[in-house]
């Protein structure tokens, strides 16, 4: 799926790992909206990516712009979710990584897709 | 007890799961009302569907109108909540699926029902 | 100690379990109230059933009914919490129970007794 | 430690534990007061006491006046803390205790504490 | 990465475990700032730190000097988590140890990152 | 408009005034649903009725079941406001009366609709 | 209406007004019960007092005293309101008084009674 | 301002004001988004409309699509609450109308703009 | 009433207005703590001092060690507020002032005293 | 006091007001800090900034750094507000202005100063 736009390949960037003992980092952009395939309308949510990083950690700015990327693509909330999970875990090659979105309702209903990558520690399981 | 209405084959709509790895969906409709089969006075819930795709993915509005087929059927809580995982399962053949069901207070009264189907992870254990 | 009023059994109603497969009922009660055997004060607190019905449900009005015969008895927390495990564990033999009682504070100590009775699964193991 | 003032066995008081089967209390005392040995002023937290009874039950009134014992006493939170455990372990002999200190911010820092006695369940192993 | 400033060795004061058993202690600093090393622009966060203390304890107002000394420093998040967890490691030599930072966002996106150092109980796993 | 159902003088009942002095009184239904005239879907609201009784005050019972008979009636917002806001005044002959209707959100739009009749006090006037 | 029980004169104390110059007295009982007159079914709610304090000021245990004397006695929320309003009037003589009733859900229906007594100013007027 | 893009007339719709008396209706749309004008970045905000209706009421629907037309507009906020006021003032002709908008932080600065048409009530003056 | 403990002129600390221009100032000190003078048992509350300054502020590390000096006095509420009106007025003779007390719940009774001095701005008339 | 640093007059720019009609906005920036001219410790608090504009508005991203030059600076919370108040004031020239600002506690004080410039509508009075 990775093969559509946004192109992962073109707009994130990394630094080196500054930490010599395994860790964990979470980010969680709460303004991504994109649009629905069905019905043109704008789609809002909440991203969370949470990874371990292994020789690089995602740059948090080109991040930003990758989810800003979005704004104008008809995709379902599960093909968003899977196709973020799949950039990120091809780019930045961590050792794990899990894709938490949490979509505002539409006529009531309120979604959640939860994507691991990996062996994601029982911890985070629930998302 | 699925043969009473509503009847989910014809209701229920489907696509093809956009993901190759495994990964959970969650949909949580808040406006969820049918009738006690009692006293005829309306019930009031939010339902949870909380499941692994397998081949297909729960197409959001046709599940919001299976929902709404509810409104003036006369079930218990625990009917309601075994229907709607019997339902699900049957026609949506996931991995796993777990139903909870959060009803609004009667008399002082507040109630939950968790349905799971298949093997649930132990994260998701508690609804 | 299930000897003493209010008598379980000539208040509780039961209906058969509509489900097929294992699932988990619970029924939280906020206004629930009695009084301190020594002071004669009022207690307030809210009372949580939770459990996996075998052969039966317990019915709510009449779980209500239950509750508010404790009105005028005097009784502690921790012996209100153990009266209603094991009236409602030998009256309807679940497959498991769980009563947990959170109490309004008295003189700035609020309490909670959390009382099982079988197999209580781990994800409710907290309360 | 123990034997610096509060005197716990001067001050708590017991009573049978009215049930059969294991059960656990807890208790919450959310006005707790005692001066800082270093500055003299006054630190305030919530204490909270968790236990699974053996033969007694910690009377409420008595662990009030216990913990209002320690108003003018001059300790740090975290002997505060063992104090704490070691004189309810020693007087109450429970199967197992755990005592969970919260303390109000001084200077933009917040403190916990968080003391086990015995074999303390998992489900409570994060305070 | 521990020799650049601030000097936590120059800083940070110790006193006795007053404790005979193993337990758990937290401080939580919510006003945290450090300078990112890109835009010179503020940041904002939360330092937690979790740990079973050996034969010292960290002593608390050493602790807010310590992280005041973040003020004008220009670093990453992830490299300000890594410090703190690799200076009390050294410094305090605790059974284990666990730096939890949360992050103010910026352009939308919240950060959290979890270090643990040694053997982290499971139930602290998640931050 | 109060010429269509639901039929408030067949629903509606009353009790004398207790009261000698002026005073107010407000009931909040959390529950309210009718359905949208354009689309058919459910809407779901809350509706609060405030008054200073003059002769008599609303059984609430009655009210109760006077809001259920919205049920499957298609009107928009400010019409089942405006209905609400002439049955009441018309049937209680209020001092003054204010109906406030705050309804779930549609395609991220929440709306409320703020209805007077009388002399409504400015301390209420903003609804 | 307040010739009947509790009786005020009965169980209020007073205590002479400790200040020279004007000032507000607000007490809120949140366990407030009563029984509905209709259905014998309690009812709950919290009773907020408010008052500028002429010669005396309400003792707190007596009026606590005096709201536990409703425990058992059947009335609407509007009488309650009401014969609370006059019993303190009669009783206190102070300057003005004003007197909230919030009650808990019936059936998906809050209410609240707002019954004031003199010249209660207009900061106060929304309850 | 109001000749540039969205162009309210072609897409706003109304329809006649079912009431005989006047009242408020407001609608809050939290899912706003246009365009800085110097960053390119997405701002994101909440629209609340408040207004009396005239002759006519805006129609739900379209305004939401009006809403939706500033997607990929670049304006300053002051600039886009002037717009919606002028739009909705021209076209529905309210007896008045008061537009608030709520915008999230940038760099740590949250900003609010308060935009009133006529003789907007004391009640909804401070937004 | 200002002739007993504690001696505010002793205490307090003031220093030169800075502002030119009219300006209000708040306190509130959520650590209060005095003695039942019935009881003996402690109380908790929160003081809240609003004022606008005339030729002096209040020095507010003075302002804690002020209240701190009330820990062991034994005085009701209502004469906790007053004092420290009559105390703050008389030392810092301020354009206004207004104290608000809100006082922990004994026995289900929570309390709040406001007393103001001088002319205080309808704005803050509520407390 | 605005000949001391930060010097506003080199950092604030404007834009022209675009609108036609008055209207308010207001800025809140919650990530303030300045140090304590007696202690050197760190301030924390959040600044709001309501005015309505004349012939200019605010530049929003050159206000953040205003705000960001007191960084360093050692000044009492009512100097910081005060001098806030004298620069925007004098180099914005609107109609009105307010500035509150809000302090993180010390010691268990919170503070708050409220200054107004000119004539504040009676619905901000209250800050």
């Amino acid at each position: 799926m990775s093969e559509v736009a946004p192109f992962a390949e073109q707009i994130l960037e990394f630094f080196d790992n500054p930490g010599d003992t395994p860790y964990v980092i979470e980010h969680r952009h709460e303004e991504f909206t994109s649009v629905c395939p069905m019905t043109g309308h704008p789609d809002f949510g909440t991203i969370t990516v949470r990874y371990e990083p292994a020789a690089v950690c995602l740059e948090l700015k080109s991040l930003k712009l990758y989810f800003h990327a979005f704004r104008n693509e008809g995709m379902f909330f599960e093909a968003v979710t899977n196709k973020i999970r799949d950039d990120l875990a091809r780019t930045a090659s961590p050792v794990w990584l899990q894709i938490v979105t949490d979509w505002k309702g539409r006529g009531g209903v309120k979604s959640r897709v939860i994507a691991p990558w990996g062996d994601v520690p029982s911890a985070f399981g629930g998302g």
